[in-house]
């Protein structure tokens, strides 16, 4: 069994690859981490090191437990879903990580393709997790 | 801390509430089981009575490992979200688990507009789960 998350470089990204360890260390499961880029466009600079501090936190603490983990760093030209989907499959994922975007006040009611077809597609139940509001 | 599930007497609701109970077996965690009643129509009695005989076995699981658990039966007009999320407020729930239904090979690509809203609005993450396939 493993759980599998989507690692992205943003706020949601980090909140979903934070959940997924807690799981991981709640559940003595290992860790994969896969990393869907089509190329480095809409990457930030900041969000991407703060990403990779993050990453490296959550190995060490994986580390410490004795809890398995690999990243995966896809460069395939396909849709970040496809990856993921295909992941849990190889590995029978007990479940798939992602980050959702937060609605604004005003915004509008409808989720993301990719995040609709890793729910809808996905062999196993997938954990949709929100980034902390900024206090 | 506890897990808040949505009790519908179908088979993704079934699969969301043995999965629910799983967490909180897990966690030791209580269990909140929301069941949000428009009045009846959609019912269908087969279903119905096989779920109540699962939320039963359900029950008796968790009540045997001392597990808390509750049933809050809801019929105000609200959408099954609201009452989710105003149950998920209320608890501090750790998250909510959901059932999806699972597309069809031909379906379209697109999440019910309570799943999307509970997805979105959630104080917490949200577990999606499909039924297993028939086999």
């Amino acid at each position: 069994m493993a759980v599998v998350v989507g690692y992205v470089p943003t706020k949601e990204g980090r909140a979903a690859l934070r959940r997924a360890a807690e799981e991981c260390l709640l559940r003595r499961t290992r860790l994969i981490v896969i990393n869907s880029n089509r190329g480095g466009k809409d990457l930030d600079a900041d969000e991407a090191t703060r990403f990779d501090e993050e990453l490296r936190g959550v190995q060490a603490q994986l580390d410490d437990v004795g809890v398995e983990h690999e990243v995966r760093q896809l460069v395939r030209g396909n849709e970040p879903a496809e990856d993921l989907i295909a992941a849990a499959e190889e590995v029978e994922a007990d479940f798939i990580v992602i980050g959702l975007r937060r609605r604004t006040p005003v915004g509008k009611l409808i989720l993301g393709s990719n995040a609709q077809r890793i729910l809808l597609d996905a062999p196993c139940p997938v954990l949709a997790v929100k980034a902390p509001t900024e206090g």
